[in-house]
């Protein structure tokens, strides 16, 4: 095989993970114009009736996001403290949460500080094993790795993009 | 540079795609499985007051991964009839749509067909131009590629799958 080949190759793989960047920014700036679009009360309600709030579920998408932080091997969580309140526990379970204003600036530190590590990752570094993984395990499942987890809160964003579209009125009918 | 490297990367590039398509999958298998748990009258319930039924997000899934087919240049949708029904417009614009059994077939028969295709394609077609793209914008734009569809529609039945939840009762809050 030639180096044009091999050249080839390498470019395909960082164009692929770079178009994975761009579905994961995306969606992440889909949800940063939602939550930019109305006072902050418009947040309190809830998406549907019974279910979680809107500012629920801002903090939900901050806790996941911040919890990519120790899974992925970069650091500890940058706010810990949402674990409990967004992400081990149902909407209403405390009183005190942060405040919109709060949280919307944890979502923009949290985005940016894994856009600024993802920057500088590598094909093997995407590959790699995760932390909730063993290495044993890993050999087994080599899929286990950290795209895979970028994949799939990808889509778990959009997953409750989906549910905050119902706050609109009605001209988002699908 | 080494043929070890070539290699190297044209895995990298092969378990990448594996991956995204595993993805795709995946939430196909959800929305699957989400339509096969209760009895056809449970999905003619709106997901939320005012908004689209099951059967309608039903629907509207298999018309989207339909229109796939054309617009990856596989072949002309094999369900052109959905695309008024379920794509351009919203719930309750026509009484006479197909029902649940004849649903399910069609997006067990649309997916496994794109899967078929899917499991054949290299990753220089994946990053090929859409029929959407013209050769010249895509010259300009190479995102606008077979995989970016598949990435957003990914992102897309997740969306709706958040949706879909809410037919389920209180054990689903988030």
């Amino acid at each position: 095989m030639s180096t044009q080949t091999e050249n080839t190759a390498i470019a395909q793989t960082a164009q692929i993970l770079s178009q994975i960047l761009t579905t994961w920014k995306s969606n992440n700036a889909r949800v940063t114009t939602f939550f930019n679009q109305y006072q902050d009360d418009f947040y309190l309600q809830e998406v549907a009736p019974g279910r979680s709030r809107g500012i629920y579920l801002l903090g939900h998408l901050v806790s996941s996001s911040d919890g990519l932080l120790p899974l992925l091997g970069i650091s500890e969580r940058l706010y810990p403290q949402l674990e409990k309140l967004f992400s081990t526990n149902p909407d209403r379970a405390f009183d005190d949460i942060p405040s919109m204003a709060e949280l919307r600036e944890y979502w923009e530190k949290v985005n940016s500080t894994l856009a600024d590590h993802f920057s500088k990752m590598q094909p093997q570094d995407w590959l790699s094993r995760h932390t909730k993984v063993s290495e044993e395990d890993f050999a087994k499942e080599p899929h286990r790795n950290k795209l895979n987890v970028l994949l799939s809160r990808t889509t778990h964003i959009s997953y409750h993009m989906g549910q905050l579209i119902f706050l609109n009125k009605k001209e988002a009918a699908v």
